[in-house]
């Protein structure tokens, strides 16, 4: 005990949070003990509120406290007939943020890990297939992560998608806008010259 | 609204811990949603239990539940009949990490600063002229932090400690142990050579 009880305790219980080992778990039990007690009441009650009422979204798996969320609940999300595939809501967050995708997802929660017992279940692709058997997409985009489980995931879905006549697409990978070739890796690098277009495109 | 309501108050709820800015409070409540929903709830419950019981010792002000923190509680902590004055709970932690002070500490909870609105009575020293009234103290020592702000409340609390007739000392400052001179600042490099000590001390 370094510390009362309750103070070791809420040390300790801070450290739940991605990223806040010991050190940083003690600054914000100090920082909210000494200058953010009503900030910090108000966390500590929002924070149960969203774990006793926030789940996923019947539709689209994404988090939400609503049984749709506000993006398939929007009509105009459909008009497109554009599903994309992410492995978490974050993704859909920073596809979100870019402006340029105005159809609807749907969201893994994962990706397809069978060591881990992470399977076509756990990822709710029996969902996605009755979806995709109820409604006709013109297009189902895979933008599954540019990784080995990424990839598997999105080969996978493809063929679910196949199968019911959807066009299947994947987000492009190569080296980021910005970047320096001599600063990317050879894998990243493998793919943006297989992904290469003819220069008029 | 990027989310759905709830989900949103929660990500900006998060930003009123230290360091926690709008894209870690989306990550962090995503990790919680997704795979630390016990972990949530605990800390949830921890802290708005600390909120409502920890306030301060009613003799150092350090952070605690009980009337008198575990360091004031124990009887060998007066034995050498020193105390140190420190700033924050966290300088009580890191010099209790040290392991070479067995005395007990007054915690000011900040230091003088006019323009804010803290003065002697902010920092508690009616408290603190009353214990060195009470109690007879070998010696005060003087750890608040090396700043001007905490250079002028030591010099404004070695005045109480004299009026009472209690031995006055500050803690070293100069050169960290490791350090390299080049690389310390001109102050720093300043106090170092004022408070050098003969070579056979
Ligand atoms: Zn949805
Ligand atoms: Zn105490």
């Amino acid at each position: 005990m370094r510390f009362s009880p309750l103070l070791d305790e809420l040390i300790k219980s801070l450290q739940v949070l991605p990223g806040v080992g010991p050190k940083s778990a003690q600054r914000m039990a100090f920082a909210l003990l000494e200058r953010q007690r009503a900030g910090g009441r108000k966390l500590a009650h929002v924070l149960e509120q969203s774990l006793d009422r926030i789940g996923h979204c019947r539709q689209c798996r994404t988090f939400t406290e609503e049984e749709i969320c506000p993006i398939c609940a929007n009509p105009k999300r459909a008009l497109g007939g554009q599903l994309c595939i992410v492995e978490s809501p974050a993704d859909v967050v920073a596809i979100e943020q870019t402006g340029q995708f105005q159809g609807r997802y749907f969201v893994l929660m994962g990706h397809l890990s069978p060591l881990d017992g992470v399977g076509p279940e756990e990822l709710g692709l029996d969902r996605l297939a009755d979806w995709l058997a109820a409604e006709q997409f013109e297009e189902l985009i895979l933008a599954t992560n540019p990784t080995v489980e990424g990839e598997a995931t999105a080969y996978f879905i493809a063929d679910i998608a196949r199968s019911h006549g959807v066009r299947v697409s994947r987000i492009a990978h190569g080296v980021p806008i910005g970047g320096e070739l001599e600063l990317v890796d050879g894998n990243t690098l493998s793919h943006s010259l297989m992904g290469r277009k003819a220069f008029a495109d």
